[in-house]
């Protein structure tokens, strides 16, 4: 089942999208995809993620490859949905997209064991985890401002039940910029995978439901303007569109 | 006027202090302090941290002093009422309470101008930003798993409003472990002051009501173990009290 929340004539839709890629409301109507609005398809929680995590990016990035996980939190002003417009910061030199598959959680855990890791996802989607790289020099800071910007979270536009992604570590994983291929990268090259990434987090904290583990972003990040579009898709959940516009 | 949310007879009581120090209902009836359990005050938001921003502390840590505001996050599984165990993690070698000043948002805002920053401000409370040295040692990493444990964040007793607090530039900080003095230190010596995290932190992320801003914690860290009672207080605020129990 893919979830999607909407606004539709001023009211919030728990829809879903059928496997024919038709959106309907709980009852099962087709909804105009041209008068809606996409919400994020749930409130996210806390939300994870790891810097560095498929080796190829932190190679272009001139990284170490991580021993353990590099976290970071992504904070709730971020959050948008599908098709929302992405605040370009005055002032800044260089914002890019990450393209990056979510696991949502579903179930309270605490010291989750790995083989276990499976039964504490709700389902998976895809967050955009814009970044400015000026403020990502320092590395003695967390990038908390790299990331936090308003808007810089786009998340959607669906989720998509766990049992209905049979195989998380073998997803395509692709960015456009206005229509050209600049990232593209598979789950199957996560150096930390989803039951490590679980079994890690969930040692020091309660994961709960709608906390979300951003798995990280493939190599090929690159600049974007006010104007772009990115789009982000994950094989089996979706694409995730958003337009880059000026402050 | 001093805010506090209590359970009492299995009911949330959204609860005060008054002058003389006794805790009422919201219709004015004292209620037994023994009988009650202390939540946190409010239910916080985005809690964002400022590391080193005491000189003292940073030089404690042999720490250069930063040139803007160094942020981190606190997440929501971290934060526990008065009197809440604070649970020390098995297998860690030192772990210390940080005694703070916590400033509470109470309207939305963003690119707050220093000038007009305290109107953005509900009140204030103490946290004790509890956190494990040990995985602060790679200074490349965010101290998500070092200040991220299950109760790290001790935060009240009470919310003091803003207006009876009339200079927080002017607070003494005082954290005892059983009962002896450990961490002394006054808000005066702040780096970055109220105003200017203000500033920055809304620079490029709206700040919402109960968003809450750690402002850093004095020189005079120290290991605590199972067994000890760490209470910390701040000059107008109260006390928070809060044992270190074995995991």
């Amino acid at each position: 089942m893919k979830r999607v929340r909407c606004i539709w004539k001023g009211t919030v839709q728990d829809a879903t999208i059928d496997a024919a890629g038709i959106l309907r409301d709980a009852s099962g109507r087709p909804l105009p995809e041209g008068e809606i609005t996409w919400l994020p398809p749930f409130t996210p929680g806390t939300v994870i993620g790891l810097a560095l995590n498929y080796k190829d990016h932190a190679q272009e990035l001139g990284m170490e490859l991580p021993r353990e996980p590099v976290l970071f939190i992504k904070p709730a002003n971020t959050f948008v949905g599908h098709m929302a417009p992405v605040i370009y910061p005055s002032g800044v030199s260089y914002m890019h997209y990450e393209a990056e598959l979510a696991v949502v959680i579903g179930k309270t855990g605490r010291r989750i064991q790995r083989e276990h890791a499976f039964e504490y996802i709700k389902g998976y989607t895809i967050v955009n985890d814009v970044t400015v790289r000026d403020f990502v020099t320092n590395m003695f800071r967390p990038p908390i401002r790299a990331k936090g910007f308003d808007t810089f979270g786009p998340i959607g536009p669906c989720l998509v039940d766990r049992d209905d992604i049979p195989d998380p570590h073998r997803l395509d994983i692709r960015t456009y910029v206005n229509g050209e291929l600049r990232q593209r990268g598979n789950t199957e090259d996560l150096i930390f995978r989803i039951d490590e990434m679980i079994e890690f987090i969930s040692s020091f904290m309660t994961l709960s439901p709608n906390d979300v583990i951003l798995t990280g972003t493939p190599r090929g990040i690159s600049h974007v303007f006010p104007g772009d579009t990115m789009v982000v898709e994950v094989e089996g959940i979706g694409r995730l569109e958003n337009q880059v516009v000026a402050e």
